[in-house]
């Protein structure tokens, strides 16, 4: 066997050649594939066995690379370093964009896409660690107002099954536009960011719900929410089946504080914009609010009259400030400048306005999924301290 | 927004054609995908937007279709009609094997594959119903053995919440080789059929583990069980981890029986073979077997002898009849002539030899997930009955 595994090392450092010596395999490809690789400088070299294809190129980190084809039909094509973090990317076959078979899937623009996690040098806040681990559980039920069945998934700390006199504070948290359910456990980590922020004693043992973040009646078009101006709402399906169904089911089947002093809601991009409508339209249900990436009305970065806006919830500052424990606004400082711009205006306008907020920049990452997971873990510490 | 429907409609009626009035979207694409479409009769039609292509396939239920392309540089292809259940199936564009984007992904042949799920008229045991739903729960854990973060998946059922004072017996439920920890949920649909089982009455509450069937420690070849006579038995690692580390953490952190009366295995294909290792070698551990379309050594349809195979756990037939109080056999009547007859040869050899037993043939199906779901179906109710 070892001789075996010594030809495979010399076959496999012959095919990597040099340029491959510093790199790994990472860690979001399936198991016991050895591309992606990421090298010591974050650039990422992908393959792609296709002998007849005519063209090939790799779509990452905002950027198209042409792969080249070496006489064996393997495609090859090495980025420019990656920002580290979790980054969607695709394989372009003679102009068909599909997931690349060596990564494992994760569910974004609507489909299930290709993902690469580029390490970010001494953080570990995400990673799995040796300390007490919760659960993500995965619960289905039937809507009414949908007429389907949903899915969503709950984490439960550490200790839920066996202390089982305590009851919980909820944060309903949701992903983005053409993401799921699953975005905050599989992308985001939720629970090691949980797991370890717990076992550091820097967050209140809670539970996550994080629900499927499209609802439609019967008859009702399917459609992302639409960009709309600033201070308005879009349409209510969603909040529907969060405040009638999702809301009355955790607090039914699980060990929950049913107080609105106790349940927090927050998103991302789509699910930042659906936490603002739920939460100031429903403020005895909610006393704390996070928009990650996404909090104005259809992301729009036109300034706004918080006198009128969002049906007046800001109307009354100091009435909003004994109200609300916490509004919590998240933006990365490479987003694209509409959407930075929306965060910080809506940041800006709400300061002039006298409503208390914590406005956060996450240094130097986009509008993915690193900015909500350093969001999540700056936002949670904050949770029901009151 | 109902003109707007109206005129999708009419869109959608005139490209769909007369062809395909009596078809629907997949249960298993995602969500929003109109292809691929199931008839009436089971023909599946598939299609892919693909204007620069030079040749596009698609890989389903044992043949592969030529895709043809229309004006607009759509590839269409209608397959005969498909045997009802869940199917991996592939696209082939210009020579590459890749997913479908307007598919779910489910793990399989060792990445995220396509699945189609085809229904079969009048079953639905399968299928979430208006009964009370248990819960799949993720859980992640460090094997010593392995040296890796390991994931495993804890079905618990309805009322485990509540009813804090129950205990319950446990089945370890394995996938098959390319599969992973997530088919049984996803693929096999084992949450519901259990729900429904337990609605109807005709199984006990159980917990079931399913755990991610590889193991290997540092240094040592990652590597499928490679086919081996009948009757002997494979690497051991897997088995370490199941008896020295999984058994003891679901014991210790899930409210079990932990008695090997109310103790089960069963797994389908490399995971029945895994099974029939594991429980015969700890036969102080497991009182119930289940072998799924996998039970002899390697798949081997080899006649082996009873007196000495196996370690000759079989050897003394009164003894282990005392002391099994359930082996199961399934296999499909469509599966490989090998596999088939390593099934049938496995029941015929432990029946000449006074082993009790359970042999079921799963009429019309092949090495696929309609065999093992109806499998579960007829396993599950005659677990824990003593």
């Amino acid at each position: 066997m070892k001789r075996i595994l010594s030809l495979l090392m010399l076959i496999c450092g012959t095919a990597l050649g040099q340029g491959l010596a510093d790199s790994r395999p990472a860690t979001s490809n399936v198991m016991g594939a050895q591309y992606p690789r990421i090298h010591a400088d974050l650039r990422a070299t992908f393959r792609l066995k296709a002998p007849d294809a005519q063209k090939v190129q790799v779509d990452v980190g905002g950027a198209k690379y042409e792969m080249t084809k070496d006489a064996e039909g393997y495609w090859t094509a090495t980025s420019a370093p990656l920002v580290p973090g979790f980054h969607y990317y695709f394989l372009i076959i003679d102009g068909v964009t599909v997931s690349d078979p060596a990564s494992e899937t994760y569910f974004g623009y609507g489909k299930q896409a290709s993902g690469i996690e580029v390490p970010e040098a001494g953080v570990d806040f995400y990673q799995p660690k040796n300390v007490p681990h919760g659960e993500v559980r995965e619960r289905w039920y039937q809507s009414k107002i949908t007429g389907a069945w949903r899915r969503c998934l709950v984490y439960t700390p550490p200790g839920y099954d066996t202390q089982t006199k305590l009851r919980y504070p909820v944060l309903y948290l949701q992903h983005g536009a053409g993401e799921n359910e699953r975005g905050w456990n599989n992308q985001g980590r939720v629970s090691f960011i949980l797991d370890n922020l717990l076992a550091e004693g820097k967050a209140k043992p809670m539970l996550i719900v994080m629900d499927h973040g499209y609802a439609t009646k019967p008859g009702e078009g399917a459609a992302a929410p639409a960009p709309r101006p600033a201070g308005q709402f879009a349409s209510t399906t969603f909040e529907e089946v969060i405040i009638n169904e999702l809301i009355p089911l955790i607090d039914a089947t699980y060990r929950t504080l049913p107080d609105r002093e106790q349940r927090a809601m927050a998103g991302l991009s789509m699910g930042g914009m659906q936490t603002i409508q739920i939460t100031l339209r429903n403020l005895d249900k909610f006393a704390y609010i996070g928009g990650f990436s996404g909090a104005a009305g259809g992301m729009s970065n036109a300034p706004f009259d918080p006198k009128t806006a969002y049906g007046g919830a800001f109307s009354d500052a100091a009435a909003f400030n004994k109200k609300v424990r916490l509004l919590w606004l998240g933006v990365g400082t490479k987003e694209s400048e509409r959407i930075y711009t929306s965060l910080k205006t809506f940041h800006e306008t709400l300061e002039k306005a006298g409503i208390k907020h914590i406005y956060y920049e996450s240094p130097g990452t986009a509008h993915e999924w690193q900015t909500w997971r350093r969001s999540l873990a700056e936002f949670a510490p904050r949770l029901f301290n009151h």
